[in-house]
Formats: C-alpha cells, structure tokens, sequence
C-alpha cells in the first residue's frame, strides 16, 4: 500500500476511535512510525486529510446509494439493503460523531457532507415508493418523507447516541440501528408474517451480514 | 440577577449558539464584561461551569419527567407532553450536540448526563406503557423498548441533525421533532380520527406551545 493511502486509512480509525478533535496530524504520524514532515509532504495538514476522506466516502456511499439498486431490491430485501448502508456510513463515522461541530470547522467539506444526506434521503424516498409501488407499504406522501428522515436520523445517529449511552460493539450498534427501523416500519409493512418473521429473527440473530453481502455483492467498493 | 448566575446563563447561550468547543471562558467573561478573574472567582475553569450547567439541566429534567406527571396524562396529551420535553431538552442542546466528544472531555458530567438519558428512556417507557393500558396504543413489550428508544434518539438528536442539514429555526426543529415522533406512533395509535387530526393540525399550525403550558403548567420551573 503507497504512503498516502495508508495516511488516509490510519487517519480514518483513529478519527473514529478517539473523535476527529482528540487526534492531532502528529499523533496520526506516529501511530504509522512516519516523521510529520513525512505526512505533511503528502497532506498539508489535517484539514486536507479531512477533505480527502470525505471524498472517499462520497464516493462509496455514491455506489451504494444508486438508483439502479433499488430497482431489483424485492421488498423482502429491504432490509439487507439498509445494513449495507449502514455498515457503510459507519466506516466513516467520525463524520456523524459531532456534525454540526465539525462541519462548523472544516467549511471545505460542508457542501459535500449535505450532499451525501441529501442522496441518503433520496434513496430512501425511492426505497419507500418502490415498497408503496409493490403495495408492501403504507403511507401517505407526507408520511413517506418523515419516514425517509427519520431512517436517515437512525441510520446516521443511533450509532454514536449507542455510545454516548455507553458500551455496545460496532455489530450490536449497527443491528441496533435496524431493530429501531424495524419498530418503525412494522406496522406499515404488507408482508407475509413469515417474511416479516424471518426478518425480525434475522435482525435479532445478527446474521444480515453475510446474505448482505451475497445479494448486494455489486455494491463492494472495487 | 446575581453574579454566578449571570454567568451561568450566559455559558448556556454561548455553547449552544456555537458549541462548547468553540467558546472560551475569556469568551464568556467578554460577553459579560466581567473580567476574566472575576469570572474565575465565580467558577474555576469550564468545566466547573459545565458541571454546574448539567446539574441545573438534571433539576429541570426530574421535574420534567416525574411519573406523577404521567398519571393524569389522557391519550390526546401526549404529543403536548412531549413537546414540553424537547422545548426542555433544548434549552441544554449544547449537551446533545456533540454528546460522545463531550463525555470524554468532562468525564465528570459522565454519570449525571448517562442518568439524564436513562431516566428519559424510563418515562418514555412509562408513557407508551399508559397509552397501552389505556387502549390507545399497540405494541408488544419488545416494541415498547424499542419505541422509547426511537423517541430518546429523536428528541435528543433531531434538533442537531436538522442543524447539520442546515437551516430551519429552533421552533421548527421542535415541531419537526414531533412531526417524526408522530409519523412513528401514527400506525399504532388507536385514537379517533377526529383527535389524529387534530394532533397532526396542532404539530403542522406550531399550535402546541400555548396549550401545553396551560395544560402543563405545574412543570414549569420554579
């Protein structure tokens, strides 16, 4: 791996471990056993490390968040398609740690972190219709956008208000975060009893994953 | 007004307009003029004041949320109720705002702010508890849990979400608040149609405030 990428990935899980404000460019290139010049040669201070980040997971979120994914996503599926999505947000969750803070102190990413929210909730506006079109949902139009916003608060939030509350594992917070979804969507939700069933044992069991990642095997990052 | 709590009311302001991050206790004494040494008479240092300022917000809460409250609540009260926590909830949104970063830089608030939450999430509980045994809401003993966790996260954290989406002003993050919280229960109230509508008109028309001080009056703080 070149030296900028492992900057960039070192940078990443310390800024998720200890919150972007607690880890100084210094600590970054001593955790790598690199001299500070070293890492300013490749990034000219913390705030272009920030930047850098951010376009990458712009850039993950972008393929995870297409439209063409939806169109093949059965309803039962909907709910493998948000662990992925959640798994992904959560790769980079220094960046949901204390947004408004950051984004306060870094004005360079500001227009690209609101991008990525604003594609979250369009998704899952497109998500909500394409249940409500394959009468697998009920809600009206209003109902549908607080639903997509309030999916895209737990999606983004519950992870580090799970924290805040104190203890739990990146696994847990995560199927935390569909359970809560779950509760949402239940009562709204026009599926078999056994698919709903099969769902709620799977969030239960914590085992999204692995068929996750078989049936959305296209959304890996290359 | 005393002196203390001048500059406590003032600490309040300062952090929740920009951060605890971003505001200095120089910051502090300017905006009163008050020097810096009169301040430090006062409370020795920020996190004195921090501490001071979690312990005036822990009283206001416990009158919030005591179960006494609960007892006279009917079914069409309770989005006037919870407006009343979150208008509350929000005269601290500096604690709310970047929670986890905070916890870890005043480990001395640590405790009082975890207890704060859990004593929500309690009433919460206990809400939705009444609302079943008054027939007014459906929802098994695990959805319970999950629907008082839901409704933690979003009265906590909605606000700062809706800042970092940017825009809108303290009165429609209250009201947007309760729009989510309302699209949640929604399925599960059974409520007639007459008072949906009129909880859903209230929350559209910001017509909450007003009739939840009358009906709630013995809350306000002494």
């Amino acid at each position: 791996m070149k030296t900028a990428e492992r900057i960039l990935l070192t940078a990443l899980e310390l800024f998720n471990q200890h919150g972007e404000n607690s880890v100084t460019s210094v600590d970054i290139a001593m955790e790598l056993d690199i001299s500070p010049g070293n890492l300013y040669y490749h990034y000219k201070g913390k705030e272009v490390l920030i930047e850098s980040l951010v376009a990458l997971h712009k850039r993950q979120m972008h393929g995870v968040l297409s439209g063409g994914v939806l169109a093949s996503l059965s309803p039962e599926d909907v709910f493998y398609y948000l662990y992925i999505v959640v798994e992904k947000l959560h790769l980079f969750r220094f960046l949901y740690r204390s947004q408004a803070d950051l984004l306060e102190k870094y004005p360079g990413i500001e227009k690209s972190v609101r991008n990525i929210l604003s594609a979250l909730e369009t998704q899952l506006m497109a998500m909500l219709e394409k249940l409500r079109q394959d009468q697998a949902l009920t809600a009206s139009q209003t109902d549908k956008k607080l639903l997509a916003e309030l999916l895209s608060l737990v999606l983004t939030q519950s992870c580090s208000f799970d924290s805040a509350k104190g203890g739990s594992d990146e696994t847990a917070q995560h199927y935390h975060a569909l359970s809560l979804i779950m509760v949402i969507l239940l009562p709204r939700l026009n599926l078999p009893d056994k698919a709903i069933a099969g769902i709620r044992s799977a969030i239960d069991g914590h085992a999204l994953a692995n068929l996750a990642d078989h049936r959305f095997s296209s959304l890996e990052p290359r």
